[in-house]
């Protein structure tokens, strides 16, 4: 499985540029910026599946060459998983609304959300059509395990977290399951799973087996130090996504394996 | 008067990294690619009105440290000036939903389109609020003069000029005055004059008139080499904005005075 950091930051629009970075982190220099964070992941490195469509996702895209359309008219984003519905990971779906008509997974929290009070999806019928893939995390139901047509090398699996509507939701005030997913992504070939959660995740249930059995974590840096204490050992190496400078440092020992994202970040797995 | 270059390029997502550029415009290298147009105005440096909030203003507030919000929470940019409600041109104002309430300059066509199929305006309001200025640019009234609170050094004139509604319009087919815009910028100390049309205008009537007696033009230069003749001589230094390589050479003797708009240009008048 491949893995592409196309953003790294929070919403924040204007970060420090003199903010220190996490100092116990490893891996390449901060970047001075960031933009805001969503990912793409891929079985072969051709076709691939967008984990939110970020409101900087021109930037990324002019950055990713591997992300553009083909010169036969096919999209290598095959879909897009949104984990919310806040403006910072939806805004982008705007700028994919030339081509082929676009597959986006959504639970019925989020659809909602987009079909109403930011009625994108609505929009985006008259482009390039959309299809909803309804990803049933609601209610009583806070998994669900789903493929994403044409790519058919990746299992994924869809996870209830924490996290209020935005504010523009017609169910604003009033959390309810669905409105936050975390996400599992499984290569069916090497049986490697990455754990993607660029928010909150709550401490104790499914959530957190899954976290333990992940090969690699991609959490939310926004909350460090709190987040090395949301994956209870053994867990694979740990990838701080969704950064707002300044990071304060880590406890002692809890650097261990502990990579901060960056634009641009590339992981094989 | 001073005019920043935020964006310089069409809406086109992945332009062409090898298309030549206008072989006898004048100015720098030209970029390989451009962010989606819009500028920035002001009468001291200081408070700033802007003219579309392009969909790549992330990318473009980042690059621009005058247009970040000060410490003292007060926005340098003061208003933003809607040219029409396409898709390019409004995404942007999603990305100011931080800070005090901001000043929406808008024709009634852009406002309705802005509050039925694309509501950003009622998404801001969850957010900073909106104060909808509203440009009587509608029915029989194709020109409105206009200023901007707390940018007394500048006075605004807005003319309609031709261009279909987005896809999203309720009134999507019914292209209707007001639809579009394009607007004069006059500095009241010096009396120099900016016109700024991203898009096509009428070839005769006050628009023309108003062309012709600008000091500086900020014209369509998708529309090369056509753009040339919609300005009859005399008129002052054209820049060509809202491009899209590969760019054809102008005819003989039109390139005098013209230039090519990059991101971040600065333009003083």
């Amino acid at each position: 499985m491949k893995i592409l950091v196309l953003g790294s930051g929070t919403a924040a629009r204007h970060p420090d540029r003199s903010a220190p970075a996490c100092a116990a982190a490893t891996g390449p220099a901060p970047q001075a910026e960031r933009t805001h964070s969503a990912i793409a992941v891929s079985d072969d490195g051709e076709r691939w599946v967008l984990l939110n469509a970020s409101s900087d996702i021109g930037q990324q895209l002019r950055a990713t060459p591997a992300l553009r359309p083909r010169a036969d008219g096919q999209r290598p984003i095959r879909a897009v998983v949104l984990m919310d519905a806040h403006i910072d990971h939806v805004a982008g779906l705007l700028a994919l609304r030339e081509g082929p008509p676009l597959t986006v997974v959504a639970t019925p929290a989020v659809f909602e959300d987009l079909t109403t009070g930011l009625p994108l999806l609505n929009v985006l019928q008259g482009y390039c059509g959309v299809r909803w893939q309804a990803l049933p995390v609601a209610g009583e139901c806070g998994r669900s395990d789903f493929v994403v047509p044409g790519v058919p090398g990746l299992a994924f699996a869809a996870f209830a977290v924490p996290g209020a509507a935005p504010p523009y939701s017609l169910h604003d005030g009033l959390e309810q399951p669905g409105d936050h997913i975390a996400v599992q992504v499984e290569d069916l070939r090497s049986g490697l799973r990455l754990f993607y959660a660029p928010g909150p995740v709550p401490r104790t249930g499914p959530v957190q087996a899954c976290m333990r059995g992940a090969d690699r974590l991609l959490v939310d840096g926004s909350a460090w130090p709190e987040a090395a204490a949301t994956a209870r050992d053994p867990v694979g190496p740990r990838v701080l996504i969704h950064v707002q400078p300044p990071m304060p440092a880590p406890r002692a020992g809890a650097a261990a394996q502990v990579e901060l994202a960056y634009d641009g970040m590339e992981i094989e797995l």
